[in-house]
């Protein structure tokens, strides 16, 4: 199998099952799995479960990255003020980027959202469109290599087409 | 890709990740996941999240399915006082039994311990001991189409081993 790595960008009230399905599910297939946030206290999800970060966002090398997870809940509104992790994601460009839930508020500060294809949680439906995305009401939406789903729900879907683009899984 | 049913027994307070991670995993394989409990209330998990159950004790059909998850949390000692129920689990004694943390528990009323490897959450170690098994202390233990693990974090490995048991992942 080849080595890969994926990077997960996380504040508190992060969407619990947003980050441990694609957190575990990643970890399933031997990659490499990273959580960096703004600083190296323990964060605590909406639903009380812990992580404690493993970097700090001034310590990630994007290159050193397969792939970019932006799980919701009111973490990417906390991850999206701070700048240095918004230029991570514009590192990213031309990776694999998967964002549900709030996630795509990240691709929005991040400029990476006009004119492409996406689907979010409902109700940042309309900044997805003001920053001019084409938004999709499905599961799961692909557009190049951003993948992007609404709510947990959509989780075996959005993580079947993330390993799908690193080539894991057909 | 063959078709495949699984079944999770579940009440209140189960642990919502080792109830969440199986379902939406076996989903994202295209298998159909049925929810049987005591009655036809939505369950609640012990950070919860919910989930209401498709069936009753008393309507599960055991030769339908190729597999049984059990997960943990308090659901598990729950579950093994409905008679219904653990007969249900003998019914599998033949199949896929996949059961985390205190899952193990309906397994003991089941009688399905006795001289077999097996782990669980480490505060119900001696009760499998107990009851006769040989408790072994990692991520996931196998005997037979038994498959057990401690807790969230051995979730991984516990649905690596679920998949290639019923011959969908190597």
């Amino acid at each position: 199998m080849k080595f890969l790595k994926a990077l997960f960008l996380l504040e508190n009230d992060f969407e619990d099952l947003e980050f441990f399905y694609p957190y575990y599910r990643l970890k399933e297939e031997g990659i490499e799995v990273v959580v960096a946030s703004s600083d190296r206290e323990t964060k605590i999800g909406k639903h009380g479960y812990t992580i404690t970060p493993d970097l700090i966002y001034s310590e990630v090398i994007p290159e050193e990255y397969a792939a970019l997870v932006i799980p919701g809940g009111k973490s990417p509104e906390r991850v999206r003020v701070n700048e240095e992790a918004v230029e991570i994601v514009r590192k990213f460009a031309d990776k694999v980027i998967a964002a549900i839930c709030h996630g795509p508020q990240l691709l929005i500060s991040a400029g990476l959202v006009e004119g492409r294809k996406l689907t979010s949680w409902i109700g940042i439906r309309d900044d997805v469109k003001a920053a001019g995305g084409i938004y999709e009401d499905r599961e799961v939406v692909i557009d190049g290599k951003i993948i992007t789903s609404r709510m947990p729900d959509d989780l075996p879907a959005f993580c079947r087409e993330i390993l799908k683009k690193l080539g894991i899984r057909k």
